[in-house]
């Protein structure tokens, strides 16, 4: 049996912990997708407790406590920080299985010290550990620690980037803190508050939004003010991918329906926001970003939480059903033009993997080795076992020398043993097929194909 | 290389070894969900020979003599019971990685102590070697010797429950022999014989029913009958979930229509289908039942077969298509009323794994830990791949110290050892995790979560 | 750490290796479904190099080229042979985890006798000593090597099958090179090009097509001469499996507005296809032939690639989205009429294996032990995983014993270790059973699975 959670995690062969130790586990970080806030970088917030820095934000980890019975007010509501730990540690011996388990112990060691098995019986000893080493754990000191050496944060584009630049001109913290542009507002034009976005984007592009074409001047400007601060990436949130052609009369009709508080058809909304999406490729070709598409999703399922509560409290799931063809429609559009950006296609149903490593195969380009990618297992996904799967689906179907690995996509500070999370897996994945002579053991292949994979293909693909 | 199907069958390591033989093996079974007939039970059937008791109804095994290019006459024809054995013998070698292949020779050890692999060269041997076991195997001896606290039968609303009631009043018979309510045929208004069930409902319920108030009457008359004999459950069999609202108007005028012999459309078959079920929801909130959801299944797909021999005689298959929109508004709806029941999930396509998992995490309530289930692999999944894919996924996703655990969905007697196969597995899976540091070697959690999954939780859940 | 690819590549047990070295290995090769030229064949030709051998046709190679940013120009445009397999072998090193990298090292290994490892570094190595022994490798050479019986290939209803007359009649080779009917062109009433194709077989039928009548005459006719050169098998190339029915009358009308360069809607297109394929269904039934079918595929879906390049050059995918119910309809209305010809159903979409392994078992027949087959995994779904998963979901859902195995569905004559590689797969899963207790270690019965499936249900189930 092997020690709980000890070096050799999750490596099981002696190639594998050779690549995992030898290689992986010294590479820098760069996490080209999350949800962290760049304010509480720039003020270097310091947490008060485990609860703040645990349970603030993460719905991961609030699903886990609604699948356990728990109360909603020791979740999201008003019982102290301590009972909420206590809940939450008294789930996690049925975890088993989980990879919240894993992060959790992962985050408990490599940042504070804490070798304790989280339950109930243990949380007010770990509480108490936890809470005193957080005084000289800022989120500067947990980014340092984690080497971390870009971070690249999800913002809206009518954000002023105003912490981007405090980062960028303060010559005492050495990690690229790099902004993303997250249009998803300008695009979901049948969400509630739309117009009122459009006159927030009005005002930060300082031009009027009356017709497509402005709104595509005023994006353009914004996609300026990123690129200043060396925005290199965008992100897009889409349940599904559909693709509507209409002409520009059209769209501007559409566009103006709207602002003026008409409600749209389907077949309107798909119009404009193809039309949109378009746009925004030919920009991102142009500029020669990177277009990130995560999809999948059903949003907000259940109505009276969402009500009581807002998006991203854990409310969301999987979606089924097909959107291939939109996306091969998209792709096919700005391909044909020539203005296909490298791309990253990230599905939240893990059933796409086949049909989406078979898809990235076909638009392909000289860009880069590997300009349409096959995004690292996402959100739900994330596991042991989806992150194999995606790795296995990946090397199947094109060449996983050339994938940019992995991101956290986390709201958490502490996310990063993420990337030490995928590494392990990655390591015992590319060891299990040397050890079972499926690749011959050349370590120089070896090295290059694990430090690609983990840091320096993200680097060169995004041009950080 | 390890005996056939010895004592450690499918465990691999000394943790599983401990977890099964230490803990879930000496269980009790609650069999929560099952198509056999109480009459046989009352009745104390003896099966004649082994052909009655394992190919009478089975229609797993007569697809397998399908496969196998056997003549109808040998599965649901005139041949001898001899010459049925014989055939189904003879496929068995053919048979290697199915399920049934262990079942087969599980139910040959457990209930027979005959220890020969079945073959068409050992046929006739254990034709003559069971048949003279069965003598002393009436169906209770059966039941006592595979540990079962409590069964549930699946029981039609119309049914008087006159069996159930016989046994719960027969001191000699200590296992709980409890009905599930299945308004399948109150659901589905397109299928051939409604009028006449209406008809046999109203019977049942003393009252007509020419309005969905009244329909709504019977069903909760009846609910109240199978709550005398101490129901907890109930089960739906559903091609598609499918989420249609509509008036109370509307719904009086589909259903008089329907009872006139009219026709309806899909969408008044849909807007009727909701409607019901979303009735029975709350009826079950109310009671505080378990509303268990068996979906995504094509049904008679070969006419011809179905015109010869009727339903559930092996022509069915694994649905595919989408429907988790109707499943999520159908639950969404619920919630919001405050009247969402205790709700298991089962889908038949095993592509549904990774929704469900998810949608599960959307709607739990503080009514129960793990109040929203994702049912265990079932029907065409009940495999060693299948369950594992299952439980992976549920531990992936969820909680999986939660699980309610397994079920025979069988309509034979000697279908327990799938229990027996369903632990194995489970302990097999939980073993890896300790063995491989992926969850630590806390033997009082580890026992607790074997003993749960395999028995406590659906005690719990159900109320039995 | 096993040795590179060596003797028990794949076998990782002392069962799985006896299976394949005792009884796998040494049986001949029936290749039921291949895109090889019988030209080629009868010609004898001869590669000038391994570019010419290797990367002439072979899309699977021209999407890794693409994948790893290499320009067209290196893949099928006029850069020479050598620089082009320099291309194609710097990027092998990225390819771990690929089947490719695999099938390329058995070819290098069994047709060659090269036992390098594919590089940038060594390309000009393997070039030179490759060009060396293709000299003495003619493609009937590389086929007596191979151990082939017989060899189908896949060819349209107007060839001439002068080649597989010729071969026939050639007493000095031995394997046999017989036909299979592939109507694709005749049934996708939609594409260009449909009524000069219909003109075409006009003058190979030697009739009139005016009506549907007419077209099944001239179909027929093209059977009766594919028959004469031995034909035993059709295959069909199809996106999705719709089922529509439609009147003689309307099918005329169809045809001829077709034939006159009308359009058509997707609703004719549906029932125009549906009504061919059910003729032929029927056909093949009443010949005894075997209907595959091939479907699950978007094909062509880089527009401004397929303009320059045309169909079959690598930017083909997998579709996702649900066609089962037409697929149904479809079998159940040849089985009603009792005219469902023996069926191999392989979909692109590796999601379907479980539906696919359920719906086989609904339309089995005495015709053929296993009549309705599942085909084995197929195209990007050739790899150790998707084989590894088609053959479990197989057991799992019906009788392994039955399977008729694998084809190349080649374009290259050195696919023939496609064979080996599934060969190894399928003796490591068989091993992996009877090692973990799972199969007794019955010799004679694992014999003849390991014989049968390799090869003899193949002859048998084709009748050749």
């Amino acid at each position: 049996m092997k020690e709980f959670m000890g070096e050799d995690f999750l490596l099981s062969t002696e190639t594998a912990k050779k690549l995992y130790h030898g290689f992986a586990e010294n590479m820098p970080i760069v996490d080209y997708h999350c949800h962290i806030s760049p304010a509480e970088i720039a003020e270097n917030r310091v947490f008060e407790n485990i609860t703040q820095a645990w349970l603030g934000g993460d719905h991961y980890k609030w699903r886990l406590m609604r699948s356990n019975g728990v109360d909603e007010r020791f979740i999201t509501g008003d019982a102290s920080d301590r009972e909420k730990f206590q809940a939450f540690a008294e789930l996690m011996p049925k975890a088993i299985g989980n990879p919240m388990y894993h992060w959790c112990h992962l985050e408990l060691k490599r940042y504070f010290g804490c070798e304790k098995t989280l339950s109930g019986e243990t949380a007010e000893e770990i509480w108490n550990f936890c809470n005193e080493k957080l005084k000289n754990l800022p989120v500067r000191e947990i980014i340092r620690r984690s080497h971390v050496d870009v971070i690249v944060t999800t913002d809206d584009p009518v954000d002023s980037l105003s912490y981007h630049k405090q980062l960028k001109e303060d010559p005492s913290f050495a990690t690229k803190v790099l902004p993303a542009f997250r249009p998803d507002k300008a695009v979901n034009i049948e969400k509630d508050g739309f117009p009122e976005y459009m006159a927030a984007l009005e005002k930060a592009a300082g031009l009027s939004i009356d017709s497509m074409e402005n709104l595509y001047k005023a994006l353009s400007s914004r996609m300026d003010h990123f690129a200043a601060m060396g925005c290199r990436a965008s992100d897009h949130g889409i349940n599904e991918v559909a693709f509507a052609p209409a002409s520009e009369e059209e769209l501007d009709a559409i566009l103006r329906k709207r602002l003026q508080g008409g409600s749209l058809s389907q077949d309107e909304e798909r119009k404009y926001s193809s039309a949109v999406l378009l746009f925004l490729g030919r920009e991102y070709a142009r500029r020669g970003w990177v277009m990130e598409i995560h999809y999948g999703t059903s949003r907000n399922t259940n109505s009276r939480m969402f009500q009581k509560l807002g998006p991203d409290t854990g409310f969301d799931c999987i979606r089924s059903g097909d959107c291939a063809s939109g996306l091969l429609s998209f792709l096919d559009t700005l391909e044909g033009e020539g203005k296909l950006p490298k791309t990253i296609l990230f599905s939240l149903n893990p059933n796409d993997n086949a049909m989406l490593g078979s898809v990235i195969g076909c638009f392909q380009g000289t860009e880069a080795a590997g300009k349409i990618q096959h995004g690292a297992a996402w959100w739900f996904n994330d596991s042991k076992t989806g992150m194999t799967e995606q790795l296995t689906n990946l090397a199947n179907l094109s060449l996983l020398g050339n994938f940019v690995g992995m991101l956290t996509d986390s709201r958490s500070f502490l996310s990063y043993t993420r990337h030490e999370y995928f590494r392990r897996i990655l390591c015992e994945l590319l060891g299990s097929w040397v050890e079972n002579g499926e690749y011959p053991a050349d370590w120089k292949a070896l090295q290059e194909l694990t430090e690609n994979i983990c840091y320096k293909n993200a680097i060169h693909y995004f041009g950080y």
